[in-house]
């Protein structure tokens, strides 16, 4: 997005976990001021690949949330995946920078306390998912409750869901799928973690609570609807029964460049919606028996407090066994469900209640 | 819709053209300041029923008209069938009222001059129209060109037409099609000239002009997109290629609340879109080759002048004779381009102009 836009942004910080190939020839093609590499022993690879420039390089974790106090930050794009990306999401915040959240998992731990330091300190979160990114354009300028005192007057949200790649099948055929099935989601190319979240329908459950706290409205008001060909991105029915959706072809530049741009529009040349290729458009209830990730997010954002930090460190150990072959795909929402019933459960948690809940549940605590 | 809301609106004025038996149940359950019926072979009708209230009678086009000068009408519900809405929508709009506008033959005769006196009179012009109403409401808070200085960044507008009655039929299959069928309109209950220009495609053509001239953007970027299921009220692509839609079981009460409303949303107990009703929406393009009303339309609105008047006055004078009898379906079409050829050309035509060449093409001027 930002190549395609050189004349309005300049990159001032990279940050990368693992990828330092790619993190370095960004650097090059970018020139930020500095440079993040969170495995401390990618250090020494990228100081040397970067040493004959003025870029900074720095190593772990901790670096990356220092970094977010640099003034020169206006807008943060927080895509760490996963419980990791909440330290340097909430330290931004701290530090006052617009955040444009890809980081789901961020609000789903850590809603209450993200959203009200949020508020305190004046920093926007605009979303980058998707379907977020759709709710929130369908709610500019009806009396937006992003960053505005009123509420839109929301009946519900329609957030919709592409089923995945298990669309339609019964228990008994999930129970056989495969690593290499669950990773071939039909519309959207994203990360192991999120494809198989998708599979699953966690990813859906854990955007029911992300859109909760984006935008103030109760899990009872936010709806999942499957929509197969992921054109519709989501819907906000309003009081007076009409509704608004937002479409578009299933590609991230066009939500990762709204975040940027809003509260303005930048002409781009995003591959435009062409109906002849898309002239049926199917929506279906979601079946809850057989995805029962989805209940089980619904269960945990009722219950609150630290359970939906237990549901999500739960389910990403599950989703590790699941691609290290230790468990089947079922048994992801089998062993979600067993943590929720176990992990002690605090009503009110802090920020550091919840990085350790975070570590007793992947410690298996339980 | 005021029936639902006594508590927000009053009615001051209401207008008949002939059903008299309706607009005296109306005038004594409403008790409007005053009513006017066009016919005034009626007047004394409406005037002995109302004879024990407070409730003034009128009677003629021109008292219409008149009653628009009322300073105690704040908004005008502009919904007079046809050419005849021109001349009180005009006076409406001298008296700085709010117009909510349902006639969409106004904007298509004279949408140059209307706009041009709406923005020196302050009077806005709020859709009714289901359509323009979806594009109003998709165009909130995008820098909305209606009332605001800036331009909204559009890309184009997507208008959704049902395709009417005679969707996928042929040529051959038209030439016989009866009146009975043509105003079996599959998804929306409307008067007769609205329902015969839906199967037509013509009330699609009207359309494109209308929307030229609320939202100032060129036909050529107003694109038709049959819709047979009348779910998706229409969309708006917007530079980026993200596109916003609205969406809404067919029922004219929501955009006449909304344009009410307007900039609010009323909570009400409208009828909700159910998916599980419309589990599939499709989409595809005009036969343009079969329905040659909506090319025709592009063509008037190309030559602009009163060209789009000339093509206006020339269907209402088909469909008047189709209705009677005297003329097969497609000869509408034919009709209308048969006069848009003969007709004298106008390049700046005033007002009076206009009412000059509706009065001359209704009179077989040519």
């Amino acid at each position: 997005m930002i190549r395609r836009h050189r004349d309005l942004y300049e990159v001032e910080v990279l940050c990368a976990g693992n990828n330092a190939d790619l993190l370095i020839q960004q650097a090059l093609e970018f020139e930020p001021n500095a440079v993040a590499i969170a495995n401390k022993n990618l250090y020494a690879k990228v100081q040397e690949a970067l040493e004959h420039t003025d870029i900074k390089v720095f190593a772990g974790e901790e670096s990356i949330a220092d970094l977010m106090e640099m003034s020169s930050i206006d807008i943060v794009l927080a895509a760490i995946v996963g419980f990791a990306g909440l330290r340097s999401t909430m330290r931004a915040i701290e530090n006052h920078k617009t955040i444009a959240l890809a980081n789901k998992e961020t609000m789903v731990v850590a809603g209450s306390i993200v959203t009200e330091a949020a508020k305190r300190n004046q920093a926007p979160i605009l979303p980058v998912d998707s379907e977020h990114s759709a709710i929130f354009q369908c709610l500019i300028g009806e009396q937006l409750g992003l960053s505005e005192k009123s509420i839109a007057p929301i009946d519900k949200i329609l957030l919709t869901a592409s089923g995945g790649p298990f669309r339609g099948r019964n228990r008994e055929e999930l129970s056989k799928v495969t690593l290499a099935q669950a990773l071939k989601h039909p519309n959207w190319s994203m990360g192991r973690k999120v494809t198989i979240d998708s599979a699953s329908l966690m990813n859906k459950g854990l955007e029911v609570i992300e859109a909760k706290w984006l935008f103030g409205v109760e899990a009872d008001d936010i709806e999942v609807i499957v929509h197969p060909q992921s054109i519709v991105h989501s819907m906000v029915q309003y009081v007076d029964g009409s509704i608004k959706a937002q479409l578009g072809v299933p590609t991230m530049e066009t939500p990762i460049q709204f975040a940027f741009s809003f509260p303005e529009r930048i002409e781009s040349h995003l591959p435009r919606l062409d109906f002849a290729k898309y002239p049926t458009l199917t929506f279906e209830k979601p079946d809850t028996e057989t995805f029962r990730c989805l209940p089980l997010a619904y269960e945990a954002i009722h219950k609150g407090g630290n359970m939906p930090c237990i549901m999500n460190a739960a389910n990403e150990v599950a989703v590790q066994k699941f691609i290290d072959g230790e468990i089947g795909f079922l048994e992801i929402a089998d062993f979600v469900e067993q943590k929720m019933q176990t992990a002690p459960f605090i009503p009110t948690p802090t920020l550091e209640d919840l990085f350790e809940t975070d570590k007793a549940v992947r410690g298996g605590c339980c």
